[in-house]
C-alpha cells in the first residue's frame, strides 16, 4: 500500500461514484420535464413551438449538473494532478 | 495485497457499482416519459407525430446519463490508466 | 489472501451486485410503462396500434439499462481482464 | 481462510443476495401491471383480448430482469469459473 | 474458524436472508393484485370470471420470484456444492 | 469460538431475522387485501360471496411467503444440517 | 468469550429483535384493516355483521405473522436447542 | 469482559431496543384506527355504539403486539434464564 | 473496561435510546388523532362530547406505548438489576 | 480510557442524542395538530372555543413525550447515578 | 487519548449533532403551521385575529423542542459537569 | 494523535456537519411557507398585506433554527472552550 | 499521520461535505417557491408584481442557508484557525 | 501512508463526492421549475414572456448551489492549499 496504489484506488472509486450518483438527479429531472412537456403538448398543440423550445433550454440546464459530474470523473481518470505528482515522484 | 490486486479490486468493484447505480435513474426516468407519452397519445391521437418525436428526443437526453456510466464502467475495465501503469511497472 | 482470491472474490460479488441492483430500475420502469399502456388501451381502443408500438419501443429503451448491467456482470464472470492477468501470472 | 473458503463464501453470499434483491423489482413491477390490467378489464370488458395480450407480453419483459438474476445466481452456485479454478488448483 | 465453519455460517445466513428479503416483494405484489381484483369485482361483477382468471395467472407470475428465492434458499441448506466439497475433503 | 458456537450463533440469529423480516411483507399485504375487501363489501353487499372467496384465496397466496420464512426459520433451529454435522463431529 | 456467553448473547439479542421487528408489520396491518372497517361501517351500517366478521377473520390472519415471531422469540429464550447443547456440555 | 458483563450488556440493550422499536408500530396503528373512528363518528353519529365497540376491539388487537414486546422486554430484565445461569455459575 | 463501566455504559445508552425512539411513535400518533378530532369537531359540532371522549380514550391507549418506554428507561437508570449485581459484587 | 471517561462519554452522547431524536416527533406532531386547528378555525369560526381548547389539551399530550426525553436527558447530565458511583469510587 | 480529549471530543460532537438534528423537526413543523395559517387567512380574512393568535401560540409550542436542543447543546459546551470534573482533576 | 489534533478534528467536522444538516430543515420549511404565500396571494390579492406580514414573521421563526446551527458552528470554530483549554495547556 | 495531515484531511472532507449536503435543501426549496410562483402567475397575471417581489424576497431567505454552508466551507479551506495553529507550530 | 497520500486521497474523494451529491438537488429542483413552467405555458400562453423570464431567473438561483459545489470541487483538485502545503514541505 504505497502512495501510488492508494491514490490510484481512491481516484478510480471516486470517478465511478461521482458519475453513478451524478446520473440519478439529471435522469429523473429530465424525465420530469419531458413528461410534463408531453402533457402540455397534448393540452395545447398550438403552443408546440414555445413548449419544445422551453423544454430544450430547461433540459440543457438540467443536463449541466450531469456534465459537471462527467467532467470531474474524467479529470480524475485522465488528468489527475495527484496521480501525476506521485507517479512523477516514483519515476524520478 | 500488492498494488496490482488493490488497483484491480477497486476497478472491478467500481465498474460494477457505477453501472448498477447508474441504471436506476435512466430506467425510471425513461419509464416516466414513456408512460406520459402513452397518456398523451390516448388523449390527443392527432398529435401522435409531435408527441413521439418529442418523446424520442427526450429519451435520448435521458439515456445519455446511463451511457456516461456505461462509458466510465468500460473505461475502468478495458482502458484503465491506473491498471496499465501498475501492470507495466510490475512487468518491467 | 493472495491476489487470485482477492480478485476472484471481488469479481463474484460485483457481478452479483451489479445484476441485482440493476434489475430494480428496469423492472419498475417497464411495469410503469406497461401499466400506463393498459390504461391508454382501455381509454382509446382505436389507437391500440400506435400505443403498443410506442410501448414496445419505450420498453426496449428501458430494457437497455438492464442489459448494460447484465453485460457488465457476464464480462466480470467470463471475460474478466483482471482475473486473466493474475491467473496467467500465477500459472507462469 | 484459504482461497477455497474465501471464494466459496463470497459465491454463496452473492448468489443469495442477487436473487433476493433481484426478486423485489419484478414482483412489484408485475403486480403493478396485473393490477392495472384488472382495472382496465373492469372498464373495458370488450377489449379483454388486447389487454391480456399486452399484459402477458409486458409481464414477460419484466420477468426477464428477475430471470437474469436467477441465471447469475445459478451460475455462481453450479458453474462458477472462479470456484472451478481454485478447486482444480487445490486438487492438483 | 476452519473452512467448514466459514462455509457453513455463510450458507446459513444467506439462506435465511434470501428467503426473508425475497418474501417482501411477492407478498406486497400479490396483495396489490388481489386488492385491485376486489375493486374490479365490486365494479363489474359480471366479469368475475375474466377477472379472477387474470388475477390467478398474474399472481402465479408474481409468486415465481418468491419461489426462486425459496429454491435458492433450500439449495443452500440441503444441496450446497460448496459445503459438500469442504465436508468431503475434511472427511477424506 | 470453535465451530459449534459459530454455527450455533449464526443459526440463531438467522432464524430470528428471517422470521422478523419475513413477517413484514405478508402482514402489510394481507392488511391491504382485507382493507380492500371491506371497501368492496360496503360497495357491493350482493357480491359478498365472490368477494370473500377471492379474498381468502388471495390471502392464502400471500400467507405462503410468510410460511416459507417460518419453515426456513424452524429448519434452522430444529433440523439444521450444518449444526448436526458439527455436533456429530464434536461428539465423535 | 466462551461458547456459553456467545450463544447466550446471540439468543437474547435475536429474541428481542425478532419480536421488535415482527411487531411493526402486524400492528400497522391490523390498524389498516380496522380503520377500513370503520369506514365501511359508517357507509353501510346495514352490513355490520358481514363487515365485522370479515374484519376479525382478516385480523386473525394478519396476527398470525406476529404470533410466528412471538413463538420464535420464546423458543429462543426458553427452549433453545443450541443453548441446551452448550450448557449440557459445559455441565458434563 | 467475562460472561456476566457480556450477557448483562446484551440483555439491557435488547430490552430497551425491543420496547423502543416495538412501540412505534402500535402507536401509529392505534392512531390510525382512532383517527378513522373519529371520522366515522362525525359521518354517522347514529352508529356511535357499533363504531366505538369495533374500535376498542381493534385497538386491543393492535395493542397485543406492543404488549408482546413489553413482555419480552421485562422477561429479559427480570426473568432472564441466561443471566440466571451465568450468575448461578459465577456464585457457585 | 471492567464490568461496572461496561454495564453502566450500556444502561445509560439504552435508557436514552429507548426513550428517544419511543417518543416518535406516540407523538406522531397522538398528533394524528388530535388533528382528526379537530376536523370532526368542525364538521359535527353537535357531537363534540362523543368525539372528545373517544379522542381522550384513544390518546390514552396510544400514550401507553410511550409510557412503557419511559418505564423501561427509568428501570434501567434507577432499578437496574444488572447494575445492582455488579456493584454489589464489586463492593463485596 | 478508565471508567470515568467511559461513563462520562456515553452519558454526554446519550443526553444529546435523546433530546435530538426526541424533538422530532413532538415538533412534527404539534405542527400537524396546529395546522389542522387552523383549518378547522377557518371552516367553523363559531366553534373557536371548542377547537382551541381541544387543540391545547392535545398539544399538551403530545408535548409530554418531548418532555420525557428532556427529563431523561437532564437526569443523564446532572443526576446520573452511574456517574456518581464511579466518581465517588474514584474520589475515595 | 486521555480523559480530557475523550470527554472534550464527545462533548463537541454531541453539541453539534443535537442542534443539527434538533433543528429539522421544528423548522419543518413551524413551516407547516405557517403555511396552513396562510391558507386559512386567504379563506377567512375576517378571522385573521383568531388565526394569527392561534398560529403564534402553536409556533411557540413547536419552538420549545428546538429550544430544548439548543439548551442541551449550550450546556454541553459551556456548563458541562463532566468536562469540569476532568479538567479540575487534571489541574489538581 | 495528541489532544490538540483530536479536539481540532472533531471541532472541524462537527462545525461543518451542524451547519450542513441544519440548513436542510429551514430551507425546506421556508420554501413551503413562501410557496403557500404565493398561492394565497393569487387567491386573495386584497389580503396581500396580512399575508406577507404573516409570512415574514413565520419565516423569521423558521430561520431561527438555522441561525442556532450557524451560531453553534461558529462557536465551535472561533470560540471553542475545549480548543482553548488544550492549546493553552500545550502552550504552557 | 501527524497533526498536520489529520487536521488537513478533516478540513478538506468537512468543507466538501458541508457544501454538498447544504446545497440540497436550498435547491429543492427554491425550486418549490419558483414552481409555485409560476402557478400563481398563470392564475393571476395581474398580480405579477406582488408575486415576483414576494418570490425574490422568499428565495433570498432560502438562499441564506446555502450561503451559510458556503461560508463555513470557505472558512474551513482558506481561514481555518485549527490549520493555522498546527502549521504555525510545525513551522516554528 | 505519509501526509501526501493522505491529503491527496481525501482531496480526491471529497471533490467527487461534493460534485456528485451537489448535483442531485439542482437537477431535481430545476426540473421541477421547468415542468411547472411548461404547465403554466399551456394554461396561459399569453403570459409566455413573464413566465419564461421568471423561470430563467429562478433556475439561475437554483443553479447557484450546484455551481458552489462545482467551485469547491475544482478548488480541492487544482487550488488545494493543504496539498500545496504538504507537497511544498515534501519538496523542500
Amino acid at each position: 500500500m504505497d502512495n501510488i496504489s492508494l491514490i490510484g484506488m481512491v481516484s478510480i472509486f471516486t470517478a465511478g461514484l461521482t458519475m453513478a450518483v451524478g446520473s440519478v438527479g439529471p435522469a429523473l429531472g429530465e424525465a420530469r420535464a419531458v413528461a410534463q412537456a408531453l402533457i402540455s403538448l397534448a393540452q395545447q398543440p398550438d403552443e408546440a413551438n414555445t413548449i419544445t423550445r422551453t423544454l430544450f433550454v430547461g433540459v440543457a440546464f438540467i443536463e449541466t449538473t450531469g456534465i459537471y459530474c462527467f467532467v470531474i470523473s474524467l479529470i480524475l481518470i485522465f488528468a489527475n494532478p495527484f496521480w501525476n505528482y506521485v507517479t512523477t515522484k516514483a519515476g524520478g
